[in-house]
């Protein structure tokens, strides 16, 4: 990942201004649709089954995160993954807490088939999507990022995306190259909402870099700058949250180049 | 709108603590509520079918907002729009995304029917409601207020109420008088929800005002010296949404009357 | 309530970070799920059928908040509310509006029976649900705490549990024993969803105290004290609600034998 392309990653994305369309849980819809904001993007949510299919094939990328999933909502993130599939729309998969709960582990499995440009979870999710664990307690991992760098390997494969695994260091890969993204801060941890609204951010990078492994770092690393910029000036975790999101909003290309990549 | 009227509105609200049953979407509930105590309304989301009417029956006013609406909550908007139009309490249209996606155009097509005695929404929403456009994409707009000026007015005169078109400067019409409401603040569409938000003190002002056209006046202006005194301190979007919270609970009727209006 | 139970109750809740199932109102999830993750829990909100009970199977406590129960989360509650009380995991109902609603009130009315280890409530609610008034108007509550005692103590000897009042000075009670808790701040009326959140971080602690009355009684301190401390830094109620995560982060067992018990 050279600092030209990360700088035109974040140009891109400002210029375009992605189209993100989110069927995420509800209970980080807000800060989701914040952080996209911020960061350039043009969030909406919509996940009725009648207007899934209808607003994903006009979107410039789809988030698909099983958080809250019911039947309804299911039925419409199958609908949303399928009709981004069909024509040619990046779209993540955020397996919230699968492996751990027998419904979103079995609509997790299936949507996994369509294709996603990305998968992003913790450790415990990827493995568990990767049939390789059990996973973990809630949005909890019990495992690290390099535990799972295997499973998230032979998933992207599967996929022929990006499988990315949040953790300290967040783990980035395609099936071949591996790109580790450090940084960030422990308090991303203690804000809910900040792995689900990455998951939102990697779909508005991959929309305008055009390139799925270099949006999926670039997002990394925006989300892991800003947390840093944070963490510097907050006195909790409910300071951090609201500084984070100025801070995504601050974050620019020369910013960006200097992560810590690796 | 003279001061001591907009001077009156305020006051009113604020002893009236008018309870404003909220229909509205999921990624803006939070804000909305904050919203509503800030300026002084007592805010309560009750979207099930089952309570839906007996709750919009005991309420001040009534907000139906189609952002994330499906086909419980489609059918809770039916139902409380229509008691509220029989029992004669106010209640505002917030037709968000109308025009771009077919299930809530033909929904909101429909609520139109029943009278609102506002409709607020961006340029793009109320030409697409009132016939003449085709929306704009998510809760973008593609046209100025202005652009909807002519189409509102006609909307307006068809529901006998009052539509307000927001923008860079907000025009608020009852199809004869124009009132324009500038100041305002970039910074509110870099917020999710504050668009929605300003739509639920709308129909707080209303009710507590007893006049349409001045509580819908009154409360764009509020909001928009609310966001004028956040912008002024804020670092980013982060502490502007946080920071808009105070401001709107700052706002009282001698600050009201330094709002832009024309 | 002794000094030393107050600080163990912290020290407990911080080491064994229970899990809590959250199935509340989608106004406060966000709120609720940042409340418990800086007190030191860890939330999760699951509110799909299919998956509630084998959730409150492994979940340390449940919340049943009925905010904006429908159809489907109500049969969700349903679920896990009976699950918690099968398998002995304790359990908090937040009977919110309870009594101004036919629908929640006759679920609460059933719910109840399955004998949650807390209600909290504010005191038109727990009359309400005691079968001794008709509930206040939304989340309002037009009787004082003191006006609740003698319904809140029969309560809790018919649910062999405990019954939380929460208003100005909030009143606990098992039936036998009352223990008071003062302080906090009136910004907690003015933010939505800090009774809410109160009720989570109650079945936290109670889930790591191991002895509900205690659990209860050391919730509503932490939440007053940090009110407290929020309220002292606060510019208004958006700030407010900011500073009180951090608070609530900040306050730890030396704090919360400071609490204003009697």
């Amino acid at each position: 990942m050279d600092a030209t392309s990360l700088r035109a990653a974040t140009t891109a994305l400002r210029d375009s201004a992605p189209l993100v369309h989110c069927l995420t849980n509800t209970v980080v819809q807000t800060i989701t649709a914040n952080a996209l904001l911020a960061v350039g993007a043009a969030p909406a949510m919509v996940d009725e089954p009648a207007e899934a299919g209808e607003f994903a094939a006009v979107a410039s990328a789809v988030l698909v995160n099983v958080g809250t999933v019911q039947q309804r909502t299911a039925e419409a993130m199958r609908i949303a993954a399928r009709t981004a599939s069909e024509v040619g729309t990046p779209w993540v998969l955020d397996p919230v807490a699968v492996g751990g709960l027998t419904f979103r582990t079995e609509l997790a499995a299936d949507l996994v088939q369509l294709r996603p440009a990305v998968v992003r979870g913790n450790a415990s999710e990827v493995l568990a999507l990767a049939g390789a664990g059990k996973g973990g307690r809630g949005v909890d991992s019990t495992a690290t990022p390099e535990d799972a760098l295997e499973a998230a390997g032979e998933l992207a494969r599967r996929t022929g995306g990006v499988v990315a695994v949040s953790g300290p260091v967040d783990v980035v890969t395609d099936g071949e190259r591996v790109v580790r993204v450090g940084g960030g801060s422990p308090l991303l941890t203690r804000t809910t909402g900040a792995g689900c609204a990455l998951g939102a951010v990697t779909a508005a990078y991959v929309a305008a870099a055009g390139d799925v492994m270099l949006g999926t770092v670039a997002a990394h690393a925006h989300v892991a700058l800003a947390a840093e910029a944070a963490a510097r000036i907050a006195d909790g975790p409910g300071t951090f949250a609201v500084r984070w999101i100025d801070a995504l909003d601050a974050v620019d290309g020369d910013a960006l180049v200097r992560a810590q990549l690796s």
